[in-house]
């Protein structure tokens, strides 16, 4: 049986219900870690599951920051550096990047208070999740505000990529199930995957 | 070992590596078919893996659009209708929601060419996946353009829900490992899921 929920049954839910159940509509989403500094150093780590691909060519990537109302120090990080970092989310550190959506005071780092290591590349100002199988490097290239809520479209250019190498495949395409990258289902629901096929180039006579 | 790839390097990657490999970054992503109709109710469907959760209220949910310079049916039709569902992809369909990539011409609907049913709910404009557990149908409410790639981020608010009561919970989050919802790697690779935890409510001196 379908259960409808027209516009006027979505507006009178409770706040909570609508939260867990608009969080899950668009199915099943990437869990990152985005790794920041502010200009004195002090790193702070959040996890976002709307992190989405922009663009190859050039390397682009964004993600959601909700109204900056309350102190969000991951975009106030970025204004202040340009600079951030996009880290996998594994099996075995989930529940330690699902901790860094606790609201801890400014001077108390995400990386120390969920035992997560951090980690300096050569080149990059921002810290890594030294345990992520998928550590990626950008830098601020454009902000876009969404009218609509009051949240803003953070896009940006990626710069490193650093791979653990048994997930690289001929083709470029990344063996994320060799990872055990997980995803999330609304707010806090973990999911773990199986590689089901590869599928051809799709064209019209076929 | 860890496979570092400079912004050199990845400027050099041959173009369908880095599509494949850019892709990949964001982690699994969610899967979703969005439906759409010209004018002339002629139909059309196409699969998406951007499709990302913007707010919970007022219910609004975003997909990246790129460059106009082709010709992009679904673009084309919101733009005519303001109207278009998004709808999950599962294990039973993604072969069939793979070959709504393939260039049919503009009389061709995917829905035929693909054999996936549709279905209009009473109020809708826009076609549904009959077979989707999940169907949500949306109104334009807004178009960003991103100068960083000439792409756009189409927003719609949500203005129905229809879902298999069986993936309703009590908090509101979807059961979406009983909907057999898949995600996808890069461009290609799909995955099925398993579900692990819900995790608590995340605080500090938790």
């Amino acid at each position: 049986m379908t259960k409808i929920f027209s516009h006027q049954d979505i507006e009178a839910l409770d706040n909570h219900y609508r939260k867990n159940f608009i969080n899950s509509l668009p199915g099943l989403k990437p869990v990152n870690l985005i790794g920041t500094t502010d200009k004195y150093k002090q790193t702070n780590l959040a996890i976002f599951a709307s992190v989405h691909h922009i663009g190859a060519n050039p390397p682009l990537m964004g993600f959601i920051m909700r109204p900056v109302s309350v102190k969000r120090h991951t975009w106030q990080n970025i204004k202040q550096t340009e600079s951030f970092t996009i880290n996998s989310v594994t099996q075995r550190m989930y529940k330690q990047a699902h901790q860094t959506a606790a609201r801890y005071p400014r001077e108390v780092s995400e990386f120390e208070a969920t035992g997560l290591d951090s980690w300096y590349s050569e080149s990059g100002k921002a810290p890594y999740v030294a345990d992520s199988p998928v550590k990626i490097g950008l830098e601020l290239e454009e902000t876009l505000d969404i009218k609509a809520n009051d949240t803003k479209l953070i896009i940006g250019r990626v710069i490193e990529v650093l791979v653990d190498e048994k997930l690289l495949t001929q083709d470029g395409t990344l063996n994320l199930s060799k990872a055990d990258a997980v995803t999330v289902a609304g707010l806090d629901s973990y999911h773990s995957n199986r590689f089901l096929e590869k599928m051809p180039y799709a064209k019209p006579d076929r």
